[in-house]
């Protein structure tokens, strides 16, 4: 049999021009002399639509393009996810569901099963599961059709959800010729060799070759890498479409299967990412335009590199917004990041500003101790500045925390967190410099003395991110033990051996600092806990204290 | 039987506190000779804990508290909420319970069966459901327990979901004596009477009488107002606690039931609801003092008087921050209402920084017609001046928008958006003007002259709300019908005889600025629909375009 993967990258809720692809995928898989095409879950409106999902007029709407791309669907199998109106009476009124269509004809829908609700999945807050699997004659063939999470639970990875069922194994006695999942399985860095496993595990079980088709592009946090890919029935990966753009992977499983591997070098994959992040979040919003405040430190040289890499050098504004406490060297080491990157710059001053408030507020902050008052007042004018700019000239700011930072709090809210998008505040500090150095492997991009000297937030004098904070290594240790796998303070000591009360400080950091990321500019998830979409914390609590 | 309804205001994740709480409502039970104490839906934890559920270090101490109040429970049978470890295999590792306590003994627990997962509650994501319903014999007794949402399914009332099972159904032939039902339900407008409406149909079935016993107070977004209830046999009320504070309804089932009446004004219930949301914003998280921008406008007004409401005059800071384009009225209102109120003002003319600001730009504003860029400075001034004095004295700063505004975009984010607390964010602008009438019922604390001026941001000379928005009462009402209705816009139009083209603009407004709510502070939630919780929808989206 002959299939297509139309590895597509929906815009969500755009019906019209999802179903144009939808097209399009069918028309090049007829041309390949395809038996079948298959596309991504819930491409036809995108993945995750998340509440407009709940309107009924979307969901016509959706209904009404697949009623087209059954009539186009003539002299080949189609197979798409899409949301679709529960006629059965269920706790929920619509499923996650493929279509099958075949020739003109509409053979049915395969519903989800497995419906992911945790991290980033609310599935149970719109879907109903199915409540059986069954084959699907296609093309000639017994296909055994599944969504996403459907194949996961056979391969027990899964860390949030142990569900009840296992469609895999539901499937085993009915002895499939080929097995298809439609995937939106939002990237992480290190997902691919997981995923490849999942699907080995499910065709070495069903003893058949399993295709499985992802969704790519970034919708606002989440980053779709794509990767379709094909495996034997003995579990070996035999093919795979590209990452992080469309693509079309065409499958014979009619050939013999040469195994084949896939090396992924895990800082190529997060720069990756991070640039198809920031390209979706524009292109699919209709802006072209980013700025950003340029500190000579490595972060906003970070974020300025990847804006480049994603929106072409032309697209991207650099502010320097020097203050009394900037050093010499970050102006220099700014200006020669802008020279290396062929990008724009404007140099505005934030002293006069800065000595205006100072004077406004003297007779309420007479005789108190300059406190991170002072220090907000800067990082707040810069965010104004490039704010100002951005009305009206049209950019998007780009907020340049990392992710480190954002645990600690170490961010001024409505100053550096302005902004659009957040590009980094998924990438803990240490991966910032691992991917300086990636980016620095064969030319000088971002200059040496940023990546060289001591992070400083150059509010005070002398000022060093280490005179308040641990070392990052310290810190990016405990983020992952904590956020990613739930250890208490007291298993962490124990197992890095750092004193308990350090610990225990970073933890109430965590916390004390939830009320201003809950402020914070939508960031791209590149981890598998990301601080801006699928963690929900309580601002007013008191269990961490 | 005698009962004590314990409705108590817990902390969220405050474990110790809230135990002793309940050692409390024990010690209190005990002195009224009642037969059982009955405790909120998780009120060991607070209702929602959001993801500290996902931490099994949580779990275990919640655990090891239960295990004091067990011990504590001498002569007397508690019932109370808490999560508990999944000692079966399921899909999720916890249950939402209840403990069945008798006389220093732990007979065991009613775990819930349906489990909310649409708008404000995700109760999918942590618990798994239980799988049956029994009768517990207590106090000589057969007694139904069941948790909040168990006894929804069979009202008919639920919008989000149709759950399969009816707990209330399958109880019918066990034939309780008594049905007690543990309770978070947040306050929304209107609330009481369907919650009232929704325990008498489950008495009426059940042939028994019910009670409900509900949590209160503010966490973050959510409000609970209490009014815990008692409904006999023939589903009429008979007794109920207080609203919006802390309260034991003493409950005895032996003596004649006589139907009570409560007739609630939804203004008056409205204002409880914000004020119990500021105060608990405040003292769970130890903060005491409020300030807030005073424009002479009714919705700073408004939040002015509620602040005071909730924390005190002393407590309470205005602060006028006039520009060029400041009416003399303006703040000649805003000191009115600060003398009215009693609280300090401070005066800061904002023209400097301005100046400032517009100088700084000029060479990148030159050529370029005034825009909302100098509107957005003015309003960003004001809100970096209310943090600096926050961040400086040690206020947490009050942000005045209403759901109106937000809804259109109208706010300045970075701008009169900051702030620790958005105050009136789900109350529309009629609704706005409704409690002002209402706080002057007796006497005018809110000035005539605030209540009866045009709406104006005054950010450019003589602007008017209605230069650029539609009447007021054709948004709220727009509004109702699209957040919690879900009708399209034809069916809109249809309904209220609105041109289709105003209201596909309003609705195309309302998701053109997602991105300014997703950086909104958290809001204190009064409607069955509101922004800043229980709402998900995407930013980059093309459907609403």
């Amino acid at each position: 049999m002959r299939l297509i993967l139309a590895q597509i990258n929906p815009i969500i809720g755009d019906i019209s021009g999802n179903t144009l692809k939808v097209l399009k995928g069918i028309e090049h898989a007829r041309q390949q002399r395809a038996d079948i095409v298959v596309f991504p879950e819930l491409s036809l409106c995108g993945y995750p639509p998340q509440d407009l999902l709940l309107l009924p007029h979307f969901i016509a709407d959706i209904n009404h393009a697949l009623q087209g791309i059954i009539l186009a669907s003539v002299g080949i199998s189609v197979i798409i996810g899409l949301p679709r109106q529960n006629a059965q009476v269920g706790e929920k009124p619509i499923y996650n569901s493929a279509a099958i269509i075949e020739n003109g004809f509409l053979l049915g829908f395969q519903d989800k099963m497995l419906l992911p609700t945790y991290d980033v999945f609310d599935e149970r807050r719109f879907f109903e599961p199915a409540t059986d699997t069954r084959l699907w004659h296609i093309a000639g063939s017994n296909v055994a059709i599944t969504i996403c999470e459907d194949i996961w639970q056979h391969s027990d990875l899964l860390k949030y959800s142990s569900y009840q069922r296992d469609p895999i194994n539901e499937l085993i006695e009915k002895k499939p010729d080929l097995a298809i999942n439609l995937s939106a399985s939002p990237f992480s860095q290190g997902k691919f060799p997981l995923r490849l496993s999942v699907c080995a595990k499910a065709a070495i079980t069903l003893k058949c070759p399993l295709v499985f088709c992802n969704q790519v592009g970034g919708n606002d946090s989440l980053i779709f890498d794509g990767y379709s890919l094909y495996v034997n029935a003995q579990g070996q990966l035999v093919d795979f479409a590209k990452g992080f753009q469309e693509d079309f992977l065409l499958v014979d499983t009619s050939l013999v299967s040469v195994p084949k591997n896939l090396e992924i070098d895990p800082i190529e994959d997060l720069y990756h990412a991070l640039v198809l992040g920031i390209s979706d979040y524009f292109k699919k919003s209709s802006f072209s335009k980013a700025c950003l405040g340029l500190s000579g430190g490595i972060d906003s040289a970070l974020v300025a590199y990847l804006a480049v890499e994603a929106l072409g050098k032309e697209n991207v504004l650099g502010i320097l917004m020097p203050s009394r406490y900037s050093s010499e060297g970050s102006i220099e080491d700014a200006l020669k990041l802008a020279e290396h990157l062929g990008i724009e710059t404007h140099q505005i001053s934030i002293e006069n500003p800065f000595n205006s408030y100072l004077e406004l507020l003297s007779p309420y902050f007479e005789g108190l101790s300059v406190n991170t008052a002072e220090e907000n007042l800067q990082a707040r004018i810069r965010g104004m500045i490039l704010m100002a700019i951005s009305n009206k000239l049209g950019y998007i700011v780009l907020s340049t925390g990392n992710k480190s930072e954002m645990a600690m709090g170490y961010a001024t809210l409505y100053g550096d967190m302005c902004g659009g998008l957040a590009v980094i505040n998924d990438v803990t500090k240490q991966q910032v410099y691992a991917l300086a150095e990636w980016i620095n492997r064969q030319q000088i991009v971002i200059p040496w003395n940023t990546i060289s000297k001591s992070p400083s937030a150059e509010l005070r004098p002398n000022q060093k991110d280490s005179d308040s904070l641990p070392d990052y290594a310290i810190i990016d240790t405990v983020l992952q033990a904590y956020l990613e796998e739930h250890q208490s303070p007291e298993e962490i000591s124990r197992r890095f051996s750092y004193p308990l009360p350090i610990v225990q400080d970073l933890i109430k950091r965590i916390h004390a600092n939830e009320y201003k990321r809950q402020q914070a500019a939508p960031g791209l998830r590149v981890s598998e806990k990301a601080f801006s979409v699928g963690r929900h914390f309580p601002i007013v609590q008191q269990y961490i204290k």
